[in-house]
């Protein structure tokens, strides 16, 4: 065998070694075929998501370690399992790299290796096997594209498209740090540099970087009913409101004095900020909706009303000079153009 | 709404509405959510595929069509679903784009438009749901990421790794047209503008450009219980065959003699070339392997023999100079990196 392609297998084999770590019953077949084999159970239905990270678009090589960016990698396909309240069962990553990131460097290892790690330490701690993909040499940038497959119990998992007029509104968590900390990264990359082997504890100073995906919140409002639609908000509360009104056919209305606000940031930052892996949900009025669960605050921000005219949107009522006003809510979250 | 983010809505709205047209009743719900929502029917185990199709790495902008970037895109996983002799269910397409391309231009749909219209043109032909996906502008390179889910008979799924000593080794179709019709192009970009809006038949002479994945064969060699492993040789007939014996820890020996040459390929192509999407397998030697499914041909092209201390490898027999001989065949096909 050529070198070259030595390499590549010798690449595939550390991939896989890694991996090994974590085994979900339900992948009877992971890395190493044409396709995965999977077994869902009975009275379950599955999820299936894919998300986009690319150089220059969603990171920068200078300003983001290999491990924070194999990490959120992970984390965005896994928010979007914990929207709908399911349970991740397998994930997928294909990644292309230009050559030189297969190599190590400056006594470190190299930026594929770490880009892995990162991603596999998150899918360890949530359960999730990796279970194939696809590897790359890319011309120019790097890019990666995450899938997650996750499972719920048969016609349950949450949808976008199911809020009622008369549902409230709530979030989890404090939007804005994401938005925050990016802020502050634009200013002085130097200040971030370092940061690839953080604590649980440590991560949860830096949403931006190391962003953590709602799944045991998500679960617990499919198992206790309480849901009655969801989404995440990585595209920024504003514009996944709209996204959630529109599927649902409805408007919504928000008080901005009961926005949770993230203590670096600021109300723009948490209503138009993106990138926030919280969840966005309603739920009947008449529904006990707990005030945490787990370690994840939730509040009550609004509530969905019917559409005039077909025509959905959003109102955001403040209070400017001691007047309650009530002014549309222009979506200003992440633009994928 | 800015116009900027209606535009991308209007998109995904257009995307909706192409792909509306292939409904399959195990897609509950498809683009639109966080998550597409699928129904697997009970005793059967799902397969998973994805693979990227990169600018300047599997196209070239200036010389394929985006029809044929989006059909070829979806061929590839399908041929993956192909191998594991399953039936796909969804697919999803990430696409990513220079902000150009979402622009018509010349009196010409946008690139973007053709390339969903090839895409799903094939979709439509082989009964796949397009499910979902994400959209990203990119800063330079044009790019897409295609998953393939489909389904086979639980523990039915044909594998890499369950080849035994003594299987004969099956080829179908005539391997090398992809690599001479690349060889052609390579010369004369020319001589192929134009190929977008194909007839079947058409497609047919140009395995590069529209190759056609082997479906109905995989399905007929999982159904009739025929083959007892199988890949596809999308990396080249030769790199294939090695990750079979190294999955099945077995070695091989092909008779050069009897390997199906495409007429306009040369042996080396044949073996090497990469980019067939033909399925390589193995079946007992006492098994009734037909001559061709449907219209696909079949050939016998060697046979699976013990690993000589564990070592794998392909040995070809060839004549030169009137005499047999028997040579070690190095994979040189399709290299990741």
């Amino acid at each position: 065998m050529p070198n070259v392609k030595k390499s590549e297998r010798d690449l595939i084999r550390s991939i896989r070694a890694l991996s090994g770590r974590t085994a979900n019953r339900q992948v009877r077949v992971g890395i190493g075929d044409d396709c995965a084999v999977l077994r869902p159970r009975r009275n379950e239905e599955l999820v299936l998501t894919t998300d986009f990270s690319i150089e220059g678009r969603h990171f920068v090589r200078d300003w983001h370690e290999p491990e924070a960016i194999g990490h959120k990698c992970l984390a965005r396909g896994l928010s979007d399992i914990a929207a709908m309240g399911a349970r991740p069962i397998a994930a997928f990553v294909s990644l292309a790299v230009p050559r030189g990131l297969t190599r190590a460097g400056k006594g470190k290892d190299p930026w594929m290796d770490r880009f892995y790690r990162g991603l596999l330490r998150l899918a360890e701690r949530e359960g999730v096997t990796l279970a194939g993909g696809d590897l790359s040499e890319s011309p120019t940038l790097a890019f990666a594209d995450i899938i997650v497959l996750g499972a719920a119990a048969k016609g349950r998992a949450l949808l976008r498209s199911t809020a009622r007029p008369g549902d409230l509104l709530y979030v989890t968590g404090s939007p804005g740090g994401a938005a925050a900390e990016l802020a502050a990264l634009a200013k002085n990359p130097r200040r971030f540099r370092g940061l690839e082997a953080l604590t649980l504890a440590a991560e949860l100073d830096h949403p931006h970087f190391y962003p953590q995906p709602r799944l045991r919140t998500g679960q617990a409002l499919l198992r206790r009913r309480i849901a009655t639609a969801c989404i995440d908000i990585s595209d920024g509360l504003s514009t996944d409101l709209l996204h959630l009104c529109e599927e649902s056919r409805l408007s919504a209305e928000i008080d901005s004095n009961a926005v949770p606000i993230h203590p670096s940031a600021t109300l723009d930052q948490a209503l138009h900020g993106g990138d926030d892996y919280e969840l966005l949900f309603t739920a009947g009025p008449q529904t006990r909706v707990p005030q945490r669960v787990g370690a994840v605050p939730i509040h009550r921000i609004g509530r969905m009303v019917s559409s005039e005219g077909g025509k959905t949107g959003i109102t955001l009522t403040r209070e400017r000079n001691g007047k309650i006003e009530r002014v549309p809510l222009v979506a200003e979250g992440w633009q994928h153009f």
